[in-house]
């Protein structure tokens, strides 16, 4: 077993999705097709990226091919996180060639996926990272359902970072919570019944994000803000307080992400690093 | 409980994957801010299309307000595979605030994810159906793992069908399984170890594709052809066999399917319409 | 929900074989062929025994259709562990065509096998009871992997008794668990780790069953004697306690239970009431 | 790990039906009686045939005893799927002898009953091979409810092959489905929305079956003909088609089994091989 | 359904931990004793508290008698997080006898043991605030295994407050993960790469508490200083921040915890709430 | 793996227990402190009891660190039911730093969870073989729910006994269950429903002693007397049987214990071995 970086996510998460999307993808006959292949061939075959990107979901595909069958030898070269160019070997994997071909797609599912989040990711944090090295690129709740761990992983493989797991994690007070009470009575509400989390707030505008700053949110979240707005909305918190870190959310893409950077703000929450995801190309090649 | 529809994916499909997506959000602790929200307070929401598409999932959002508050109240006002325009009113949901808040991301990932699915594979069905009513596009096994069955059925509800649902269900030889053999030798194994199944066969050449349909396969999958290639091999096939289906696969887009359709294939696969997909944008208004 | 009898099986063994059951049937596309029907045609069928036997396996069979379709309405006529006659209508159920092609197999699979079990105790225990009322008629862990809280209470609902449930539940001495210890250590053994657990003894001779007696068994089993030698061991065992039960075991058939009844046995255990089962031929008939 | 052979079950299956076994038998104490047993006692046995027939279910008896202790040595002879006569040492098994008894029923409930169902598939296939080297012996979806996939690799064992694994694979039109459809219509219906799958038949006459061969049905299964009949029927139906296969189904036997296959059909399905199953008789020697 | 409080844990924790529960005190073979009475008798019971105390487990309680049996009506008179005198009815039951006596044990076990972790909270909490009401009394995550959602909202319920809910939710930095890195380096790496967590710091000196005052920690807890060592800690942090949260931590009972109240920290984290509970003795009184 | 004693819970339970208390742990961030630890440090550290104490749960925490990475060494020195002294070095473990950390809580969770209750069992039952040898220590079914089978195997660590395990494994009437049928009927009853099984009967008064006794009850628990009157009703009973287990039940503590000891009665249960525990202060020390 290879050695886990903190960009892995939990075992406990990787073996039950490999399980279930095996059974999934065998059940109730098995591979018909590797049925007709003769059982004592062996193979050796290349895991190769189709395309420049940057990967994730190792663990994951390990993990399918242990379970298919343990005596499938793999030898990885690249790490999560890593660039790869294309045509990268990024692994060598030998055993029963028909053991290779049933985990093959649930592999690749797992890893092309997995690898366009970080991938994706990754595109981002460059741009950002280009004009102002102190904004993080984030992620939101905004995930494929029963993919939440796997997806935050490949998020910090990407050069990302993890905004709330869960709902269970941070308060982040919206519009719709506030039913009467003043942002300042939420903060103050949130502060005391969860000591110790970040309490966000959503903010549509300069007065509400100063009226954050000063009940004193952990984050303030820039909900739909232009970038000039955004840019005066920092500077308006910032003479509030130095501790707070300003979100900005919305339909952020690569065109305007830049644009917010430069703005000042600290975190930049992206929903399609982990909704709107194109699959990184990558393949097994027979050696 | 609506009446389900042959696009629904099976209840045990839905059940499970809310089940999880609920427990992956919520626990330990729940839902720290809508704890703040007093619990006596009801509300009236809208599902509403933010932009228009094609839509898909109603049962995975009816279930997860389900399982968060047997109390909520929803009337549905539009089917899955409906085409909505941007701002139609998909349901009225009506209920504690607290359990609609807890519930509305979960929800809504289901749902516009789904949509996602079913819009993609509605833009490529419409492209393909104005040239060419007799070819059907069809998904792959690319999809997201764990999401197998909602996603097939959101394939379904943008008006595609679905390829083999997983390896137990049908033989597709592709050049790995060929260890020597013959492509004849091949789809006869096949039609005699799985009687009755779909033995389709890869082919990257014409030649393959006449010995394949001479051999009796079921379905021809003509692999990273272009058009042009692809339309001569049609029309050899034919010669061949008039049950065959013919089968294009490898890399389509929305600018090349309907010159394949034009070609002459019966089924165009897609593996982006489940393995690249965006969000459609849908969100819960407050009414 | 119908009132629950002690012949039922615990309702949540009942829930997660459903379930179990119908994910093995339906994923991932659900049901192709029932797809194919007008989903507003409703139907009204009759469950029938096509021959007579004894029932069991209602809890499972509404459970099923319980999980496909909540909408569907039955009404059952006959009780698990009554004997019906060829063509009686066990339940009318009501409600849309296709729900009920869905959960149709599923719902007979369970109730055929269940009834199966049922049928083969109630036609044993009717054998033995012409000759010795005394002697009960009881099943084995010889069970179906993953059936035994099922076919335990299908065993009940048969007329027939439960053996111990499982290894955890009682304490049965074998040949091979004494490894030089004598029966009376064994039992002495059993009864002070386990207070108040059966403790049975397997013997093969009537000096083993008189040491089990005189060690204070509380059941002897006598493994594959004659029904000679059983009633001679009873004979023994029996001047020298009363309290002691006396099972015979070991390929008993319809032909050789009344032998060993007669010989005054108290318990007759037939692994082939759970582990060699026809099913009870029953069907769904359009109204 | 030994290596797995086409007619395996997938070990996703295996697993988790294993687990779920053990679960049932040993919660919520363990082995009592195996807790008497000194545990520094190791042992040797052998896995014995008590009479002759065709194995299956080693993949299952291997797990077993694999999560009762990972130190237990098996070394196994016979593979699933061949004949044994009785008295055939199937496999040695060495270890400690508590974990050796706890894991034997368990691990002989697997074995002997995917081993009745291999035998009683083997028989009839061989009779049916002696009349007709053409015609295929297949199963049914009357399993036992959550063993299908156990069973379907059991019935492969013994020679058999696997009708459609479940309701999800494959279109499988009965009277009940057409509801004032035509036959041709259902299966141009069928074809249309599942690409590619088999579309099959149930026909109770031979104007069914030539209506169904005509339209293109994969498969026309004739419902409960008699052998003449069923010999009539096959010739109607090749005069139309030489690629439908023909099923025939309804209550067959080891007797009538030989009669069909003489009427020249291409499968004949047994429900009873996976409903009605009597175990095989192995069990476990001391050394 | 009665509404669920913010202090209620999330309902697909209950309905989970109420369903192996059950499984554990139910499988294979149901409820001997319930078996023996008669199935119509129908019972009017009394949920009582035998002790004065807080109560907590409602839901679970709730959902145990509904998972047995949905004919059972339950009547609450007393929320969660109540104070309740000895004797006080807390609900009303009826339904049938038998399902009741099935339900009663596991219910009853669920609800003493939350009680009971609420009991001990209160107890601590009213202490405290008699002292210090802005000294807050948190739990930890010595929770029992498989507990830490409901015994968390037990906690609630006592008026105590959640420390993190896991390792995923927060940092907490403590002697073994500085590995030659100074506390400001721990805490800006904490920050940075979890952004908007809380960033906890063990200190065991006063001169550590300054340098994660002055190095930005959300909370600092002092490990096992006396009152007095408290004390001087709270005041030399606050001179360097008055945001930072102040918790003691180690070995706090009911006598020291007053101390530390008055000493003046912000958070009194108590592992007994959690790991050491007495059960609330409540019982079923027939009516 | 070492070798299992008779005093270990089943494997199939350890697992379970294990992946469940990690996913509550871990999900879905992971360790966000390890995270910020060198994934190149090793580290060797000691399981350290802080205070004398019987040991348990050794499975537990060895899957714990396992399923963590299966990389970390453990080298136990103390089996479970062994006494330990303060500051007794249980285990050696060593691994990647990071790895341990991670594991360290959950682990502990279980150990000090588990020795608490073996050792307040090991308490109880020096108290009260010091007076009876023959009164042996048992548990009840008032266990954490979820933790059933690993509580009464850490009863068994501690030296004391398990009664029944569940409903499932015997019969134990209570008043409740006698609808207007004397215990005479209801023994009679019992012993001829569940052939073998335990049929204990719960008496108030010495004359319901004697017709438990004169019934044949394997086991009469006198519930809430005294000890004089325990001491009367174990004559009386006596001498109507010798076979008959006497059972006292009702709120025994460390001081009553030694009482019913002494009027002889057979078998002590005690609540709350499993009810009300605390933990066994035990931890990690870096070596």
């Amino acid at each position: 077993m290879q050695h886990r970086h903190d960009i892995d996510p939990p075992l406990v998460a990787v073996k039950d999705a490999v399980e279930r999307a095996l059974a999934e993808d065998l059940l109730p006959l098995g591979d018909l097709t590797a049925s007709l292949v003769d059982p004592s061939v062996n193979a050796s075959v290349r895991l190769v990226a189709r395309e420049e990107g940057v990967v994730a979901g190792r663990l994951c595909a390990i993990e399918t091919f242990f379970q298919i069958d343990a005596s499938v030898k793999m030898n990885w070269h690249v790490h999560d996180g890593s660039a790869v160019a294309k045509d990268t070997v990024i692994a060598h994997i030998e055993g029963p060639l028909r053991s290779i071909l049933t985990a093959e797609r649930t592999a690749l599912n797992f890893y092309g996926h997995l690898s366009g989040v970080a991938t994706k990711t990754a595109r981002i944090v460059s741009l950002v990272a280009a004009v102002n090295p102190n904004t993080r690129v984030i992620d939101t709740r905004k995930t494929i359902p029963g993919l939440r761990s796997l997806q935050k992983a490949a998020v910090r493989a990407g050069g990302g970072y993890n905004h709330r797991g869960n709902l269970s994690e941070a308060v982040l007070v919206k519009d719709n919570h506030l039913g009467g009470i003043s942002i300042h009575e939420a903060i103050a509400r949130g502060k005391t019944r969860w000591p110790g989390r970040m309490v966000e707030v959503e903010c549509d505008t300069i007065s509400q994000a100063r009226e954050a700053a000063s009940g004193g949110a952990t984050v303030i979240m820039l909900d739909n803000m232009t970038p000039t707005e955004a840019k005066a909305a920092v500077e308006a918190v910032k003479e509030i307080s130095t501790e707070v870190l300003i979100e900005v959310s919305g339909g952020i893409n690569e065109t305007t992400a830049p644009l917010y950077a430069l703005a000042g703000v600290d975190l930049l929450s992206v929903g399609a690093l982990t909704h709107s995801v194109s699959v990184l190309d990558v393949g097994l090649d027979l050696a």
